[in-house]
C-alpha cells in the first residue's frame, strides 16, 4: 500500500498503537504517533499489557531502557499480540553495546515473532551477526545494505536500517529509501520515532511488509526534508518540533507526499 | 477566587506541588507547574514520598503509566497528603481502558480522599458509572455533562471533564469552560498539563472548588489560544513550546486575563 | 583546557557519556549532550551499567527522581568508573528536601569517588553542611561562594553552584562564572543539564578540574545567552529548542566563543 492511502486509512480508523519503550524518547515517541494519526498508548504494568495490547492495531517494543521487570512486560504483551495475529515491531536500540542487551534482544527475538526489525546500521549488523562498532547506543557505522538482508534472512521478518540511506529487506529483495535529512541524526530518539512511525503504518496497513515499512520510513524521511526546509530552523533543538509538525501536516494532506518518496529496489533477490 | 487573584498569589508564595505522574508527559507536567508559579518536584520513593508531601501545598496524581510500586507511592503521599488537609488532585488517565486501571483508580479514590478529579470525557464517565468508549488512554466520547455532575455526586470531590468545552461540577451545580483550542489535543499531554495547573490552583487557593478548578481550566484554555494565535506555529511541535510561553506570560502578568476568561454556570443544581 | 579544545577534542572523539539521570529531564540531558558533540547513552540496569560505563569516558549521576534499585545501579556504575578512572560527576538534586536524598547522597559520596558535584546553592549548601532552604528540588538561596569552597574541601573534589553566577571551587580557589540568562533558571532541568555538560567536558579533557568545570559552565551560560537573543524567543518553551540549538551552534564552530566567555578568580586561596 502506498503511503498517502495508509495515511488515509490511518486518519479514518486512528488505531491504537502499543508501545513498550524507553524513558528517554518517549514522549517524541507519542508525539509521534499521535501526528502520524494514530493514537499511542503507553503502558508497561505486567497486569495489564496483555489487555492492553488486546485493543491495539500494532505493538512496538523499544530496548533503549531495558532492565528485567520490562522485558518481562515486553515478552507477556509481544506473546498476545501474536496470539492476536498484530504486527510487533522491535528497535534493538543499543544491541551489541552490551551483554545483557544482546541476550535480551536474543531472547525477545526467539520468544517473539516480529514482524519488522528496525535498528541503526550497526545494531542490525549485530542482529545479523556481523562485524560492528555500537558505541553506548550509538552505530558508528556498519554495512547495512548487506545486515538488513542477512538479518532479514535469518529473522524471516522486514529489518530496517535508518541512516543518511535507509535500507530494507525482507531477506530477499532490498529496498533503499533516500528521504531524510542530516538534522534527523543530531536529535536524540529520531531513531525510536521511526520505529513508531512504522508501528503506526503496519497498524493501519495491517502487515509490515517491505513496502509498508520502506513507505513509513520515506514518509518519515520527507517530514524531516519539510521540517528542515524551514527558515525557522537553526538546529536540532528547534527542529524537533518542526518535525513533529511535519508529520501532522503531510498526514493530514497526503497528497502532498505525491511524487516526494525517494524508494527504489536495490536489489530484487 | 478568581483566576488573576490565584496567579498573584501563586507569583508570591510559590508553592511546591508535588507530582507523582507518568514518565511520558512528566516534562511538559513540571515546566507547565513551574510557567504558572508553582515549583513542581517529583519523586515516587516509597522512602520519602510522605516527608516530600509534607512540604507541598498540593498534590497531584497521575495514572497514565502506572505500575504497583507506583500505586503504593500514591496511596502513602495520599494518605500523607490527606492528614496534612492539603488538597489532592486525580488524572485518572486511561481509567476504564484495562481492568487494572479500573481497578486501581477505585483502590485510590477509596483509600485517598481527592479534592478533584479531572480527565477525559470517557475516563470520567467511567469513573461515574456510565457508558464510555476509551480506547487506550484516548476518549472517544462519552456525555461529560452528565458525567462530571454524576461523578463529582459520588466521589465528593470537584469533578472536571476536559474537551472541547470543560464541564466542571460539584455534584450539583455544572460549569462549562469555553477557552481553549484545538492545538491542545493534537499534543500528548495536555490533558495531564491541564491537571497540572488545577493543582497548581489549588495549591495557591488551598481548595479545589468548582470555582478554583473552573479557573484553572480557562486559564490554561485562554493559555492554548494565545499560543495558537501566533504566526510562529506550524502545527502541534511548535505548539507546545508556545503553550508554556503563553501560561508564563499570563502568569506574570494576569491583568491580561481579564475578560477574556469564558466560564459559565449551565446548571444550577 | 580552554572551552575551545575541550570542544574540538570532543568533537574530534565523539566520547560516550554514560548517565544515570531523572526520568523528568532525562531528554534535554541527552539531546544537550549530543548538541555539545559527546555521546549520551542512558542504562541503569544492573546487569549492565558496569558493562556500560566501561565503554565510557565519563559518567554523569543525577539523584532527580531516585529509588533503591536506581541507587544500586549508580553505585555499582560509579564503583566501575571509578576502577577504570574516569571521571564521574554528581548532580545531587533535591539534597536536604528529605532524609531519604540526604542519607543517599551521603552514601554515594562515601562509597563512590566524584570527580565533580554540580547542584544549585542550597543543595551544595546541604552537602557542606551549611544552613540552606531547599524546598523540593528548588534553591531558595545560600552562601553559594562559601558552599562550593568548604564543599570541596571536604570531598576532596571540584564543587559547582549554579544560579545567576555560577560559583566553583577546588577547595582552595574559587571561580565566578558570569555567563548564563535568566531564562535558564526558568526551564526545568537547566540544572541537570549544566552538569551533563559539565560530563561531557570532563569525557574530553579527562579530568574534571576547576578550570574544565567553569569553563563547561561558561560556554552552557554562553549557550543560553546566544539562545535568549533570538526574536523567535518568547518565553521559557521556545527557549528550550534555541538553548540546544545554541549549544550545538557553538560546539560546531569552538571560535565563536573566543572572547565572551566570563570566568574570574575570585578567590584565590
Amino acid at each position: 500500500m502506498k503511503a498517502e492511502d495508509t495515511l488515509r486509512k490511518m486518519a479514518a480508523e486512528r488505531p491504537l498503537v502499543h508501545h513498550l519503550t524507553n524513558y528517554v524518547t518517549v514522549n517524541l515517541v507519542a508525539n509521534a504517533t499521535l501526528c502520524a494519526g494514530a493514537l499511542p498508548v503507553m503502558a508497561h504494568a505486567a497486569e495489564e499489557v496483555e489487555e492492553m495490547v488486546a485493543h491495539a492495531s500494532a505493538l512496538a517494543i523499544n530496548m533503549g531502557t531495558l532492565d528485567p521487570p520490562w522485558i518481562e512486560a515486553m515478552l507477556k504483551a509481544g506473546r498476545e499480540a501474536n496470539r492476536r495475529g498484530i504486527p510487533i515491531v522491535l528497535d534493538p536500540v543499543g544491541v551489541g553495546a552490551t551483554s545483557f542487551r544482546t541476550e535480551m534482544a536474543a531472547k525477545l527475538l526467539s520468544e517473539v515473532e516480529f514482524s519488522a526489525v528496525c535498528g541503526n546500521a550497526g545494531e542490525i549488523a549485530t542482529i545479523a551477526g556481523l562485524e560492528a562498532e555500537v558505541r553506548g547506543v550509538e552505530s558508528l557505522g556498519g554495512d547495512a545494505r548487506t545486515a538488513v538482508r542477512e538479518a532479514a534472512k535469518s529473522l524471516g521478518a522486514t529489518v530496517a536500517a535508518t541512516g543518511p540511506t535507509d535500507f530494507v529487506s525482507d531477506g530477499e529483495r532490498i529496498f533503499a529509501v533516500e528521504n531524510g535529512h542530516p538534522l534527523m541524526g543530531k536529535i536524540v530518539g529520531s531513531g525510536c520515532a521511526s520505529t513508531a512511525i512504522i508501528a503506526c503504518f503496519a497498524a493501519a496497513a495491517n502487515d509490515a511488509s517491505l513496502e509498508t515499512v520502506s513507505e513509513a520510513l520515506a514518509f518519515f524521511g520527507r517530514a524531516g526534508e519539510d521540517a528542515a526546509e524551514g527558515p525557522e530552523v537553526g538546529g536540532p533543538g528547534t527542529f524537533e518540533g518542526h518535525l513533529l509538525d511535519a508529520v501532522a501536516a503531510l498526514a493530514a494532506e497526503p497528497r502532498l507526499l505525491e511524487g516526494r518518496l525517494r524508494t527504489s529496489e536495490v536489489e530484487s533477490g
